[in-house]
């Protein structure tokens, strides 16, 4: 089995910034927890998704709130632990494996710090393909398993388990619990089978974080277009398909933690051979980008904002006002793109009026 | 053992009423859920303080949430129960009794509701004495039992099971859950084996609601005056001392549903023999009585506003308009009245600058 140690988390966190899409929370606090955990407890398994036992128990862990908060209020370290420990009392059984809730920043981090700190393996594969902002918008949801019981803790000790009739009820309650622990939580959730591991994620998504943090950094030393090295390297993958979008300086931001969220927009003027303006709206994650009023891409397509030189993702909460930016569109994989997928995370689910439309047939 | 039947609960609703204090949610309301548990499962034993084995687990349950809301938001009748149930199954121990967790309204009735239906007794005594908005304002806290695990249930089968490092955060927890399931919930907590129960609670106050609602009763067929015969009812029990503070006409009225309670002043001009204007403020339950700018009673002592005729108690989500209120002060039994018990539900609790001062001593 692949292990993840020490060497491969800068590769790790880079390419999980990029599938956060301008969520998911900041990557380096998560490389800080992730090397603590492993710098003290050795690498961790990485579990591809086909070789779960169909009785293994799999619990898919995260961190919970707004962006904007966890850059401030960094965890303590034994709060994920803690969550995944008190989900498993509830359940009256050990996991034999944690998976990430999302592919993105913070969240495809802190499980390697639980499954560093209680010795089992991460299975590479997570629930969103992505990073998206609230709790139902995972595939785990639209085929059919329970979000709950779930648990959130944090650094106090104090935790909450949460049994609710739908996954929506659960992630009103659990933002609401978190909101009250001062805007970040741990949590532990969508407690599942092997077999329905398989049938349920988005696989590999673990690697190709570390796929992309290679290709990136290895562009970067051979001075090779970063750009052109990330659309090549998708195309092999079920992702598929990616494009630049847009190129420009951010020249407009507004953005709040209301309800528990990092929610505005971002405008980029054009700047080389890019005219007229590109407006990127987001809650915790990006959700759709505009040039000169034209949807270019929407959610749950893959609205990545990074730098212009390095390719270097930029989350929400880092956006400034005259950065140089470059949007990449990518294309989700197929089980995020079903009809049922779609009621759950696509545009309409976040209030948008556009369809979806993929981004393939916006180019 | 006492028994409570379908011909007690009109005497007992009226005497929770006032020792609600202006709160505790409407005791119509529950008298219609108690009524309606009783003709179907019969009456329920009412268990003696004294006489509760040292090991018996003693379960205090009621209701969470703004008067205001329970007054529009009815329980469904089987929330209750529920949440009794998820705790025992979170503690692995069947309860042998509940406990009311305050005194008045509704929270006097509710734990008849789940007795009845789960055919236990119920402990004649409780944690306030009277009614408290907040849950960490229990003598079961101040005397040191744990307020968690404690489990909150709404009407569509939610659960939310809270362990908490202090009262005080299972009372935020708790509130922040309250509200995003409506603003109404059922709760169970502060589960203690029966020697502690003892050592804990104010006791006899469900026997207590009984008798003032006989002897009120009972004044209005003999056309008696019903204050006097208050004053020389409570004159026997461990609270003791009793009086009329003010006699007016409702002039003034601030009422919001704010933070999950219902919060203001009433204003109350002089009638008769009485001059000037009384103001009492509200969180839930009445925390201050000034007549003309002078503090006449001051939360723990009772504040009860009852209507000049009847003396029927008026909760707080009732009061209108031109309503002719009697305001009545009552003191508080000795464990309600220590230092610590003070620190957890005096005056300063609740942000008020005026210190203690017993009623007695303000007459």
């Amino acid at each position: 089995m692949q292990r993840i140690g020490l060497d491969d988390l800068g590769d790790l966190a880079l390419g999980a910034a990029f599938l956060g899409t301008g969520g998911g929370g900041d990557p380096y606090i998560g490389r800080l927890l992730a090397t603590t955990a492993l710098a003290e407890h050795g690498p961790v398994a990485l579990w591809p998704l086909a070789d779960v036992p169909d009785d293994a128990l799999v619990v898919p862990v995260g961190n919970m709130g707004a962006p904007t908060v966890l850059f401030e209020k960094i965890p303590a370290g034994h709060e994920p632990l803690a969550a995944l420990r008190k989900l498993e009392a509830y359940l009256g059984r050990r996991a034999d494996a944690v998976m990430p809730i999302e592919a993105g920043g913070v969240n495809s981090m802190l499980p390697l710090v639980i499954a560093a700190q209680a010795r089992i393996p991460v299975v590479d594969a997570d629930g969103m393909g992505r990073a998206f902002p609230e709790l139902q918008m995972e595939t785990f949801n639209v085929y059919g398993v329970a979000a709950t019981p779930m648990v959130v803790c944090n650094e106090w000790g104090d935790a909450v388990v949460i049994e609710a009739h739908s996954a929506k009820m659960a992630e009103w309650l659990a933002r609401g619990v978190t909101i009250r622990m001062g805007g970040q939580t741990s949590v532990a959730e969508y407690a599942m089978d092997g077999k329905t591991a398989r049938r349920v994620s988005v696989p590999g998504t673990l690697g190709l974080c570390l796929r992309i943090g290679r290709g990136l950094h290895a562009a970067r030393r051979r001075h090779a277009d970063p750009f052109a090295t990330l659309i090549a390297l998708l195309k092999d993958t079920h992702y598929g398909f990616a494009k630049v979008l847009f190129r420009g300086k951010l020249v407009a931001l507004h953005r709040e933690t209301k309800h528990g969220f990092a929610i505005g927009y971002a405008a980029i003027e054009g700047l080389d051979d890019w005219s007229g303006r590109l407006v990127v709206t987001f809650q915790n994650e990006n959700l759709e980008a505009r040039v000169n009023g034209t949807v270019k891409a929407i959610v749950p397509d893959l609205i990545c904002l990074l730098d212009s030189e390095t390719a270097e993702p930029v989350t929400t909460e880092r956006l400034r006002y005259g950065q140089r930016l470059t949007a990449m569109g990518v294309s989700v994989p197929p089980i995020m793109r079903t009809p049922a997928a779609l009621q759950v995370f696509g545009p309409q689910a976040f209030g948008l009026s556009e369809p979806f439309r993929p981004i393939e047939a916006n180019s």
